[in-house]
């Protein structure tokens, strides 16, 4: 019987230095869940020498062979992100019979399926709950509680930045570039916004947890992906007056046309579990065939809450180490479904339109809609600007594909000005 | 290798048959994730010449020992309910060699430690999702991800009868009787009421759940219950007006007093995503000291809910058969936490009284509570009933020992007719 199990740790930035942290406080409680001491001995860093807020008696080295090859270190913890050196430390690991915890969704999005292998052919685990939802459970639940049933659809606000920089502009009124210049002042924003407000980062992180859910691998490219930089303040005000929040929407479905993943900002009813989502929360709604709709809510990023999810999945490896079991969950995607074209997702849409303000112009447009297919819920005639008005429509459900000839054939009508913003409807009753 | 693994299920009522038909319908998916097929065998039954809504080759029996001494059967599914036979079967079960799935909260939160040490001691699993919250994952996601935290907080929703009953009556304005006798009409509340209207339902979950957060064992006896059976349509009223919902509150601390462990209406902020979990679902709401706040949604009960939480653990349990491990997460109460008592417990309060309507009452009042050190955040006069006035008073947060003293000093001023209803308050900033 071991007498501790000794971990290597890639990366010392925050959420190195959470797991840090929280493996010296809780020790004890941690001790007693593994039944054997856990001790953080050696970390890969770039400079040895830098001042940490963390103490305690760890070797930093610059060298990944050092615990690469320590054979005293039974699991190795990926938390330095992005994709290179991380992938190719996380396989040498693997193959090396290291057990390995990785916090990194944009390895995990696109190389799982080869990790998966390299786990298995060396009998070891590789378990990644951190990659998704920070400190939310999440994974663990999809891959054993909720494995008895077919999960249809899953769903969440899994991007803090862009739903703290939504609530703001929600709350206050404010525009993007504003809201974003003060998100990235208080560090809630990267200088380079792009992977959180394009929608990448949620797109990561959708392929993983549709891949599990689904049972099938998808990569973060099967993934039609839009960001929330063309939001204005009138769409806000416009959804609000509607009954709708705007949210950054990972949106996975198992259809019978085949796995419909994306991204992209959405309406969604205030009366929807996921409207009250706020800040910098993520929340990730599930919805199975025999436990209906079920949410899982929390701090999506962080220190700590990142560290929980990481330090979690080193207590379950130690369970297994002194169990002397290994891989006994790896990858679960046993079908290989087809996906879905962006084209046939039957969606209702919001449209912002700018037109001439003049008899017979809501005929024309909806003519046009009306040769697409496109059935009208509502119109409403909103400000006017110059000698123009702007016309806020919800059309009902209706495919992509029919939308986008409309919008073709709408942009062609002399009396249309712009169509100033185009937004799916999710989770509607109509 | 096993061609099959083989279930002995006893009981077959609401649970039995969802876990029936979701074995039978998910068949291919469960066989995937756990290698092997997994088959319902043999259901002990009280008739089992009845007719059922689930058909498949199973057989019925009407005694436990057909089961119990299968040499075939690996795992025995206990969702017969209730403290006995219940508990027996079960103990015997696990003496017996058999892994162990209940969904029975009267039982785990009543003989937890002897149900745990007899698998243990047997070297099989005992799993127990689907005693609390229905299918919502909560057990797994405390006992693994979060496991890395001290939890210092768990509360929740975990009742759906009185859910429903409170929901119904803020919607509509009615009282608890006539709310109560419509959801008995329709299946939601059963004819003697008592364990979930008393609270007493919501105690077990609660006694389950803290248990495992605190890693201490604590019983259904450890907790202080009160129902919601003195809530009135006026509360209601006056909690909405003062930005409140009134729901049954199961709330566990991990305190330097001890550990505070309680069920009881409770004004919560409509601002607390609790406040919002509406009808028949429920919620769990968890504070750690790494992941910060994080909540658990879903259907807490029905057929095909806690069978998801139940095949969820079978399944679990098959991965283990077949990677020849058991018993790697059993009992996790390490430790031995005193209880606090009620009286140390800290909460500002709502009161409601009767009082003559008359000048130098409100004095006489204020006079009582300041004696004993509780102050006042806010006080309403309410409706005029004939010569007396309804006072509505919110308290700063103060011991329950000082708040009785005062209620009880209230109590013998002549100007006070009534104390009408006292609730606590929780998750309020003051």
């Amino acid at each position: 019987m071991k007498t501790a199990i000794r971990i290597g740790m890639l990366g010392m930035g925050t959420v190195g230095t959470g797991v840090a942290k929280m493996l010296t406080a809780n020790a004890e409680g941690i001790r007693q869940k593994t039944g054997v001491p856990v001790e953080l001995k050696t970390v890969l860093v770039r400079t040895p020498t830098k001042t940490r807020s963390f103490s305690a008696p760890v070797q930093f080295t610059t060298d990944f062979r050092e615990i690469l090859e320590d054979r005293d270190i039974d699991i190795i913890v990926e938390v330095m992100g992005g994709e290179e050196p991380a992938k190719s430390y996380i396989l040498q690991a693997l193959k090396a019979g290291k057990h390995v915890v990785t916090a990194n969704k944009d390895v995990m999005a696109k190389y799982g399926r080869e990790l998966f292998e390299a786990a298995e052919a060396s009998g070891v685990d590789l378990l990644f709950e951190a990659s998704v939802g920070g400190g939310i459970p999440i994974i663990r639940p999809l891959k054993q509680c909720l494995a008895g049933n077919k999960i249809q659809e899953v769903m969440g606000i899994v991007n803090g930045t862009t739903n703290y920089i939504l609530t703001k502009m929600t709350g206050e009124r404010a525009d993007y570039a504003t809201v974003l210049a003060e998100a990235q002042a208080k560090g809630y924003a990267e200088a380079d916004p792009t992977a959180d407000v394009g929608g990448f980062d949620a797109a990561r992180k959708i392929a993983i947890l549709a891949s599990i859910a689904f049972g099938t691998r998808l990569t973060v490219n099967d993934v039609h992906v839009e960001g929330i930089t063309r939001i204005t303040p009138y769409d806000i005000e416009y959804a609000g007056e509607l009954g709708y929040a705007i949210k950054l929407l990972a949106v996975a479905r198992d259809t019978a046309k085949g796995v419909d993943v994306r991204v992209h900002p959405a309406f969604i009813p205030l009366t929807h579990p996921l409207a009250a989502v706020s800040d910098v929360f993520n929340a990730i709604f599930v919805k199975g065939d025999a436990v209906g709709e079920t949410m899982f809510y929390g701090r999506g990023a962080g220190e700590m809450p990142t560290a929980s999810a990481v330090v979690g999945d080193i207590i379950d490896i130690c369970r297994n180490i002194r169990h002397n079991v290994n891989s006994r969950i790896l990858c679960t995607c046993f079908d290989n479904k087809p996906l879905c074209s962006v084209e046939d997702v039957e969606s209702p849409f919001y449209i912002r339109l700018l037109v001439a303000d003049k008899p017979g112009v809501l005929a024309s447009i909806a003519g046009v809609f009306g040769t697409q297919k496109v059935s009208l819920h509502s119109v409403i005639q909103k400000r006017k600007i110059g000698d123009r008005a702007e016309i806020v429509l919800l059309t009902y459900r209706v495919p992509e594909a029919n939308m986008n000839l409309a919008l073709y054939n709408l942009n062609k009508l002399p009396v249309v000005a712009q169509v100033s913003n185009i937004i799916r409807v999710v989770a509607s009753d109509f």
